[in-house]
């Protein structure tokens, strides 16, 4: 019988490091201006990535950052042997045109925008289960194939509630693997010195050493500009099992960042949680409410989108860990699992939410 | 440094059993009337499984068919630590409400027909990699649901091509589990025996022992009424390198089934195999051509859809397996990676297929 790596109720664990070889983060114009610039790949000023339409556009997108992401591993696309790929068009429209030119088997995952969470996480596991040394995982969202898909087409110029979120323009995309490919990757990036420079080629590592999977949970919310209020409690019942499961408190992390909750979705959050006994503020973030200057950009409640974690964590999150200013983060991908056809007919909105373990290993700062 | 489970360019091995530890199919009053009607647990003649619309009644019937896989192992929902699940629909509608019923952690999967195939290779790895003891895989389609997805409302009348394939109104689960998650079932089943009778009781078990996970594949073909033609590209890539992988041959299985290719598809399956030197004829079954009696039942080129497969896999596969008619199969899911959106903006068709070994293991006949 294999190794035990389950723990508590609804938690994993990775008894060997599985270590993030390498990341990519390529946005559009809206996110370029927004205050997490300096930390992303690419900005593409037209939003097009020289597609021929939107979901063309995100479909490229998506591509653009999995091959980044493997090229700044130092490996190429023949090295991975599973590419975990989702996003928010029906029939995940953008991932299975993206995939197609690339040479991966193909995994396609939806959770809606905790896609990355659902992605990293079986990507994560397929290592850890010795069924790949090398897999990545990616996701995508695109404001403008979102708005058509789930409200109203752009030129109808609609009138969005404060309660709304902005869906970013973004795909992030990371590979993981084990020690032997970390090694592979350490001894390609010696040989392309430069290339590829950062703190990987500096002995500090990033590693996923756990995660909780989640429920879906239906709290009855209707309103599809109010996203944040139909996430937050299956964020919130996935951080309390994580928790317990592990029995921990939220000060075991340096930071909790659930994924796009936005302004009003992280209150409830933190109320929630707090009613459990669990005081999150101190350690909370939220990648919708970093992503934009709510302000200053009029996105209300903040950024949301498969795209909105997923860059977030591949550019920000990671830098910050690379960097020692936080030593270990809980990434908690939430989503909101509507469908044009279920929101038309008057149905609830589901949440769900996972949580992945990222931690820093190497010389101390 | 965990066990290594992968071989070859794109497959993985199971180092321990994964057991099929329940199986169920529940279909609509079409498939009742086929040729497999004895091999399915459950008929419902309305079509509407007790639903308010048509995408109610294929979240019902996934509920259904995932609560009965369960029961039929002797199990309890809140024993199965991860639900693999996925549909046609977008965003995944009838997986996502059906999965709010069931307290399981939950990670949606697509890959359009070939979608049991991706939850089943998922489901099996968590398991073989030690995250879980039991877990489940579950698909559905819906005739009706699928229809108003892709084609025409069915108000419309339109008239079918003949290569067009009938989506199969089922939804087939299956619960795996390793070896101690079987000894708990065998426990159970003995103190309620009669209840869960079955080739189980008896010693005799099936067994998840390797699979081959594909990559999309793009032939151009742009037909949505032809869709045997976009997946048998891919089916045949991913048997291809299945047997390659393993250095096997065609007859090292006792069939080689397809997922829901049709006469058009298994035709070009067959075809694209023996250029390459494999001859698979001679063990050659298609789900799609399994499940109607095509000139009875007007279905012209064979079922299709989510549940296709997985009924049949559900129902018939697993019961030659159990009764020692076969001894090993190479089951072979496909998928035609097509959305609404995509077609209708004359975009190509691509494939995606997967391979998965089952064997029997037990007193031989």
């Amino acid at each position: 019988m294999g190794e035990q790596r389950y723990v508590g109720a609804q938690s994993i664990c990775f008894t060997e490091d599985i270590y993030v070889l390498g990341r990519a983060a390529i946005v559009g114009k809206k996110e370029g201006e927004g205050p997490l610039r300096s930390f992303f790949d690419e900005i593409d000023e037209t939003d097009m990535f020289e597609g021929k339409n939107w979901n063309d556009a995100e479909s490229r997108m998506m591509q653009k950052a999995a091959a980044l992401a493997i090229r700044k591993a130092g490996l190429t696309p023949k090295q991975i042997r599973m590419l975990f790929a989702g996003d928010l068009l029906g029939q995940l429209l953008a991932s299975s045109f993206g995939a197609g030119e690339l040479p991966i088997p193909f995994l396609g995952v939806y959770g809606a925008c905790s896609t990355m969470g659902e992605s990293l996480l079986l990507a994560s596991m397929a290592v850890g289960g010795g069924f790949a040394d090398c897999t990545e995982a990616v996701t995508s969202s695109h404001f403008a194939s979102a708005e058509k898909e789930f409200r109203f087409p752009l030129g109808y110029g609609n009138q969005r509630p404060l309660t709304a979120t902005w869906t970013v323009t973004g795909s992030g995309a990371l590979v993981v693997g084990n020690r032997a490919a970390l090694e592979r990757c350490r001894a390609q990036r010696e040989e392309e010195k430069g290339r590829c420079a950062g703190a990987l080629c500096a002995g500090v590592e990033v590693v996923i050493s756990g995660g909780t999977i989640g429920r879906v949970t239906d709290f009855g919310i209707k309103d599809k500009a109010n996203m944040g209020a139909c996430m937050a409690p299956a964020a919130a019942e996935v951080v309390e099992t994580h928790l317990k499961d592990f029995h921990r408190m939220p000060e075991y992390y340096d930071k909790i960042i659930t994924g796009d909750l936005g302004e009003i979705g992280a209150k409830i959050f933190a109320d929630i949680l707090g009613q459990k006994g669990f005081q999150v503020e101190p350690v909370q973030e939220d990648c919708g409410l970093l992503i934009y200057d709510n302000e200053l950009q009029d996105t209300h409640s903040g950024g949301s989108g498969c795209g909105c974690c997923a860059v977030t964590l591949a550019g920000y999150l990671l830098d910050k860990l690379y960097e020692g200013e936080w030593s270990r983060i809980l990434f908690v991908p939430t989503g909101a699992l509507l469908s044009p056809v279920s929101a038309n007919e008057g149905s609830s909105i589901p949440g769900i939410a996972h949580a992945i373990v990222l931690e820093r290993k190497g010389e101390e700062k």
